[in-house]
């Protein structure tokens, strides 16, 4: 199964760029479909993510820290990436930047009304889900993981509907093809520990890979 | 946080009724608001979760199993459920069994096209989200368990979008205020397991409990 959804992520182009240039969400950028990118300022952003993606945008000037595009369509059917499936402002809202030479990346997340699990608290599955979906772009950009293999989680505070959460996601060590990452979600002043986390992602080598 | 949290889900009269009866899904039903179930037969629900409804539902006909009922909103706010956030058909489908004596829960999930993560596959952390959601309402029910404190996944296979999972959850011990439970989550015929899974709940007393 792995395989058959390798060939369809070849089919999307995403494994076509060496590593190092390969950017999966960054390859839609320039199809003939135009794709609206999602990771981008919009009225349902509080002040905290906003105030964060100005600070990290000035990071990306010097080319050290670089903003991650978003869209929500998938080319060949009419689904959608899990994280990006929401009304604007009622679910998932997020924007990752990422530092190549220290393999870290950071994602501001502002969970809205649609992810609550207890009364005005985000459910825990919507943080498990947006851990993995950072860890996973991660893992692409780190070194072409494309498969999570295990995902661990300890819940510390419940994070309120509506607030920021920043997640630092840091690459532990790549050895036998696994890539070995972890992450901390907390607040902006980074007073409250919301999650921590861990996950191994598995690199994927295509045969295929040589006729390209 | 966790006891600002208990008083909301109080007020929502979830701690209310003694163990062993309380199904904080169930008392919305008694409420004056009518709340529609989202835990029954739609025409978007593929031939397999249909075929295993019908199988279990003839098994709460003794009193062993008992399905859950299960709505979208929120009393307090306009906000939903996570894992009932979605349209028919588009995010998760799913009907939960419980069978008290053996402590044992079946989630029978059918994610949607807006779940997808690799394409044509459910998104991990969307199964993470439909597992988180299954251990909480078992460690409820076993044994008023409220908040997690962990969630550890092993990824196995990829769900494809459109299928059904059947997640079988038990609870391995109750133990220090804590429950340890786990979950395998297979294809309709065995053949495939999907993903294995654990995770401990906390037990929270409150003080307030001798009051009511």
């Amino acid at each position: 199964m792995l395989r058959s959804c390798a060939v369809r992520l070849r089919t999307l182009r995403v494994l076509r760029d060496p590593p190092g240039v390969a950017r999966p969400w960054r390859s839609f950028s320039s199809e003939e479909v135009t794709l609206e990118d999602q990771a981008l300022p919009k009225p349902s952003w509080n002040k905290d993510i906003r105030f964060l993606f100005d600070q990290f945008m000035k990071k990306c000037e010097d080319g050290s820290w670089e903003r991650l595009m978003s869209t929500k369509e998938d080319l060949i059917s009419q689904a959608r990436l899990f994280t990006r499936s929401f009304e604007d402002g009622m679910g998932f809202e997020y924007v990752m930047f990422y530092n190549e030479d220290e393999k870290r990346m950071v994602c501001l997340f502002q969970g809205g009304p649609y992810l609550q699990g207890a009364p005005g608290f985000a459910h825990g599955g919507s943080l498990a889900a947006m851990m993995d979906e950072t860890f996973s772009k991660t893992a692409y950009l780190a070194g072409e993981g494309l498969f999570t293999l295990s995902l661990n989680l300890r819940f510390k505070n419940l994070i309120p509907v509506g607030s920021l959460a920043v997640l630092n996601v840091e690459v532990e060590k790549i050895e036998d093809q696994k890539i070995y990452i972890s992450c901390t979600a907390q607040s902006r002043d980074q007073q409250t520990i919301y999650a921590k986390s861990s996950a191994v992602f598995l690199q994927l080598q295509l045969e295929e890979d040589s006729s390209l």
